[in-house]
């Protein structure tokens, strides 16, 4: 165990204005717990960041419960059990679960779920294979729902959710347009991915690529980031259009509800439906997800990349980077082996 | 027929920048229009003048053609048949169509439908049996949809469509907040209409009534108005909330689409949806509604109001005065007996 009877730990130093910074994360040393009656001690290999993250630092109501000043912070790890105090997991199992930015964390056997990746590294049970291939699978399945011949638009589309939703829509025989933010990641998007086509927005007006691009309007948008580029998708709704709401992270640094154009006007005209959605009510279906995601990638069928920073100490440097749109597929903090 | 051989008749002068006003109108003394084969001449007893309207005077696209200046204002209208030229109807019945703002005016027999009001009056042809009530019909049964126990509520609620679709939301069992612009039209709401709760949006402020009247958040939200009324509304949205946005009559004077608080967040924290629509996608279904609409109102179980304007050379006022919140119920225009 990394420094003997210790374990390195992320707090919550002080709630962010705006942007997050150093002085929001508190990296303490604390000592390794005890796993209590039906609990188990994991070491984290992997821990997630995701910009939901960002809202549970706000106080204030929100979907998730605020994380408390001081409180560890908290996100998806997948670990290997170091020891089970009647936690129904087995030392040296890999498990999953929703556990504290730390090295290593106790848990209830309860909140964990041992992970089988059929093969792929285990890192997948935190991307492709775990809430953000979730998030996809749903958000395009049961809210997006776009048929064949469909032009669908997805922003965010280089992200863990975004790039997974893109070719499970392009798998439905949907033509899918990426939006994302550089030429890598639409070459990613275009030339591997199967997207119908990119647009790079901080080189291209995403309105006048999409009027070139969807004549005819956008049929499906998945949106998982909010803002002007949402502004412009929008104004190109096609009649009946569906917009399935996932993700809005070029709003969450704001301490205010920032302004834009009032779109409902638009609604009435294309007869479109917006529907917000949280892959956590699909959570009896998981394991459907889970096996059918799997068996896409087996089959060659749906790609998927991670982008892995190493160390736990810098977890807060991936969490900020979502936010400059660095990562490429799934960010992730590789802690330990 | 009104001075002999000629009829009067409004045409778009020239198009209103922002708010519409008496230079927009152009009151013309035309010859009497003759009926070519296939056509009827129509003497207008009542005109309807709706919001939608302001968009068709503005260039660009929209659901609806922009009217061209120059052009005929036209809008629903009933009246009698004076002579027909093969139009399949009658001299001396009693029609519906999308006429022109004139006192006589000639259609295609294919767009004048006979009007049985069932003993109602004509004018209800405009109104609760018109394309108002059927907007709220189809509003609340094929989109809000809102259940028994639900918190509903109703923007622009003692209008011509709100006042309906209250109603029928009561009937089927929600309990329904409407919001207005008067006392005098939120006592008619709660004390005749059966509406559970209202809010006069003059004197009070909309989210803290809200929060009084809706602890647990509004359920169905039938949205006329858009704007800062909107707003209010999508902050407090319950869980798995849907809107029906049916009119933005706030924001249809506005050059520029105005800006107001980025709310595509709240849906994915409540899993909302919120649909655009329009009554003329429901043209099949008509009949069922307007049969519904007099049954509700012969049983005494829908009460209906109109605000009528006398003259056809009132009509740019009436039309004006809706953007004032003027009218309670359906104005119409009174042009002849």
């Amino acid at each position: 165990m990394a420094d003997g009877d210790t374990t390195r730990r992320y707090h919550l130093a002080q709630r962010p204005e705006g942007r997050p910074a150093p002085e929001t994360f508190d990296l303490r040393t604390v000592e390794l717990p005890e796993p209590g009656p039906g609990e188990a001690l994991v070491r984290t290999q992997y821990l997630s960041v995701d910009p939901y993250m960002r809202d549970r630092m706000r106080a204030g109501e929100s979907y998730s419960e605020p994380w408390e000043v001081g409180d560890p912070l908290r996100g998806g790890v997948v670990g290997e059990v170091v020891a089970s105090n009647g936690a129904g997991v087995e030392p040296g199992q890999t498990v999953v679960g929703n556990l504290q930015w730390a090295e290593h964390a106790v848990a209830d056997g309860s909140d964990l779920t041992p992970v089988d990746t059929g093969g792929l590294p285990v890192s997948t049970a935190l991307s492709v294979l775990g809430m953000p291939g979730r998030t996809a699978y749903f958000g395009v399945r049961e809210v997006a729902q776009p048929k064949a011949g469909d032009t669908m638009v997805v922003s965010g589309a280089a992200g863990a959710v975004g790039s997974v939703a893109g070719q499970l829509a392009t798998l439905q025989g949907a033509e899918v347009i990426g939006v994302a933010g550089s030429d890598e990641k639409v070459s990613w998007l275009t030339e591997e991915l199967g997207f119908a086509a990119g647009i790079n927005y901080e080189s291209a007006d995403v309105s006048d690529r999409l009027d070139e691009l969807a004549p005819d309007g956008v049929d499906v948008y998945y949106d998982n980031v909010g803002g002007p580029i949402t502004d412009a998708v929008f104004g190109r709704l096609a009649v009946d259009a569906r917009v399935a709401v996932c993700g809005q992270i070029a709003l969450y640094n704001d301490e205010q509800l920032p302004v834009g154009p009032r779109k409902l006007a638009k609604l009435i005209e294309t007869r479109a439906t917006v529907e917000g959605f949280l892959v956590r009510d699909f959570a009896p279906r998981f394991r459907e997800a889970t096996s059918h995601l799997g068996e896409l990638v087996a089959a060659g069928d749906l790609d998927y990349r991670e982008t892995v920073t190493d160390g736990l100490e810098n977890a807060p440097d991936a969490f900020l980077g979502l936010f400059d749109g660095e990562n490429i597929g799934k960010q992730l903090v590789k802690v330990s082996d």
